[in-house]
């Protein structure tokens, strides 16, 4: 399934935290602690957001329907301004959970400081990738060489990569110095990437390149990396992911919630760029939901290419699942095989919204719903199930605690 | 909540059908057999998915990835062409199940021929409007009248509306003789309007006139009516919508997914039309779920008008609950007030996509899912609790009878 093959019946066997066999039903002496007849259900790799900042839940419902740049000034910024580590450790636990409804095993998350966001997800049993923020106004270089040192190797469910959080926001001289991190250690870089119009005008008329240009043109992409949303990009521009291996990470609620505008999936399809899909924040999307964000892909390039095969249900699933594990450089997490970790999911297809079994990638990118989500395993733990949470804190208190923090934020 | 009022606590009291109170906690000498404390969660009406074809989910993920009009000729047209009484009946009930996970407690439903959409209507203790669609290939004007008056009155979950299919598919004769039925029964009349530009371009080759200023020209909309779609319409349309009182009906996930276009939505609510959201036939969406209709209707009018502000999270609302009502002549369907049909849903607010509560109806808008669904009640019936249904037959059974069906017609 997760590269658009069709579906096996079989047993998938997983010890700690890995995959050891999957296929064919077959006898053997192993005592299982634990066994699910998933009869008649299908059985996936995990999704991957790949672009995200989970603590931003605080602001969901609260900052909506303003253009990026108001929203991000007059909204975002202040009510930012005023969280600690403390605050962000619960409102990452909030997103969390949302993740595990809608069948999402890892996250590529971007925010103000790591510390209480890797012990959220660690907390939780949830996998995280990491991506520095650095821009003008927070972060440093020299923290992020420090952090991309410390969080690799610190815990099997968390990574860090090198990143900074927009050309719009960050100034040359940080960009050179995230280019010798990117150098230093042969490593990719991430950030924000032509998500507005007025975002790529504004470079133009500063450095006379479009920002994928005057990036590349800093080497920050000599060992690959990844751009977020990438809405209004040139044909040269997808040149320049396909010569350097970025990964184009879309985020197309989020795109249409902000007014934004649609990316050109189906060129950089055709181009042959890795493709990832991400929800974005909680405070642009407004929801956590990967099924959402399938939908849009496709359902988007069909109606800016005028072309109703555009980006195709199979295409998608690649996305969701091994184009976003390939982006974040969870290569463990791409597939169900023995070796790999044993983050998967659990669909139920005895619902209405599944049937009937005409097609079944189909049936999950255009009406599949987080409803059909009935287990999410990461790293061989499961964290949901029926609807029912396991990790490590009732739900309800951390719905409280996000409600407290928010009334708190918002009569500072 | 349903017109953009903040929502209060208390209870709702329900004998029969109807809602006989809504208000604060009162004391009562009356002993209910049913009692329900949704403490915590929403109670609001149901919403009314104002445009759909049901029985097509058969054909949920088989006919994807194409143009409507290649679409309609080379895939729908032929498959229907086997379909029989007995078979819409099956294929209705599985719509019948997906509505109620969705919220769904009303449809306005337009296919071949009425008799058996009724009775998985009836059977299941769902309400379902029906609208004619003549067209030169099927129905006639005369079987329209005689629908309309054998279905209005025959059932307390039944009506009729006088429709036909589209202007393309109608010749002028059976449109005048439409024309007339409405004129005897001073009767709305409701068709696919305006659906591609294609379709537009072609009626004013013909005819000189846009579709709705052609079929306004006919006396159609003499006593109003509606359309379903609306994407290629002028100011001149905006305006007879306005002064005849036509509905538009909004399907804005299946007019991605045919490449069809983006409707004004903005535009249609500054000039005051009732505007209305249909999730469309499963065959075009492919999913019966008005939470995602809803975040469309938004999210495409922000990056339409290239203004996040656009159609805010209220205005949808109302089109889900109060506009969908209005525009299928469900008058006594609108809002929870006493007197009216006990049509309502529960929605689970302790779900990490509805935390923290900074405003409801943007949670429910934005980040709303058929998840938090808990509770599906139809003329004081409760259909769908928990994840159960309650509609006179096992579920099972009807997934089983729509995949012998769709294999069935594969096979022919």
């Amino acid at each position: 399934m997760a590269d658009g093959t069709e579906p096996i019946w079989g047993e998938i066997w997983i010890e700690n935290d890995k995959i050891t066999y999957v296929g064919a039903e077959k006898p053997t002496e192993i005592h299982w602690d634990v066994e699910r007849n998933v009869c008649g259900n299908l059985i996936l790799p995990g999704f991957k957001n790949a672009h995200t900042h989970s603590a931003m839940t605080f602001l969901r419902s609260y900052a909506d329907d303003l253009p990026l740049h108001d929203w991000l000034n007059t909204q975002v910024f202040p009510m930012e301004a005023k969280l600690n580590e403390d605050l962000i450790y619960h409102l990452s636990k909030l997103a969390i959970l949302e993740y595990l409804t809608s069948g999402i095993t890892a996250n590529f998350d971007m925010y103000l400081t790591p510390d209480s966001i890797v012990q959220a997800s660690i907390d939780c049993g949830f996998r995280t990738v990491l991506t520095g923020a650095v821009n003008d106004f927070s972060q440093s270089a020299a923290l992020i060489g420090e952090w991309y040192q410390k969080y690799n190797g610190y815990h099997p469910l968390i990574s860090f990569e090198l990143g900074f959080h927009a050309e719009y926001t960050t100034s040359r001289d940080i960009l050179e110095d995230l280019a010798a991190l990117a150098a230093l250690y042969r490593a990719p870089v991430y950030t924000h990437n032509s998500e507005t119009a007025s975002e790529v005008q504004s470079c133009v008329e500063k450095t006379g390149m479009t920002p994928t240009q005057y990036l590349d043109s800093l080497h920050l992409f000599d060992y690959g990396g990844g751009g977020y949303h990438c809405v209004h990009i040139t044909p040269e521009d997808i040149e320049i992911f396909k010569q350097r291996g970025i990964s184009v990470i879309t985020n197309p609620a989020s795109n249409l919630k902000l007014a934004s505008g649609i990316a050109p999936i189906q060129a950089l399809l055709d181009a042959g760029v890795n493709l990832a899909i991400g929800t974005d924040g909680p405070a642009s999307n407004n929801c956590l939901d990967m099924f959402r964000e399938m939908f849009l892909t496709t359902a988007l390039a069909k109606v800016r290419e005028n072309d109703a095969s555009a980006v195709d249900a199979n295409a998608v699933l690649r996305m969701a699942t091994v184009g976003g594990a390939k982006a974040m450089r969870l290569t463990d997490c791409e597939t169900l095989t023995p070796g790999s970790q044993a983050d998967l999911i659990v669909l139920d297809l005895n619902q209405p919204n599944m049937q009937p079994l005409n097609n079944i990638s189909k049936n999950i990118v255009y009406s599949g719903s987080k409803q059909n989500v009935v287990l999410t395993m990461v790293a061989g733990k499961i964290l949901y199930e029926n609807g029912q949470f396991d990790v490590g804190e009732d739900p309800a208190s951390i719905y409280a605690k996000a409600n407290e923090i928010t009334a708190q934020l918002k009569a500072q």
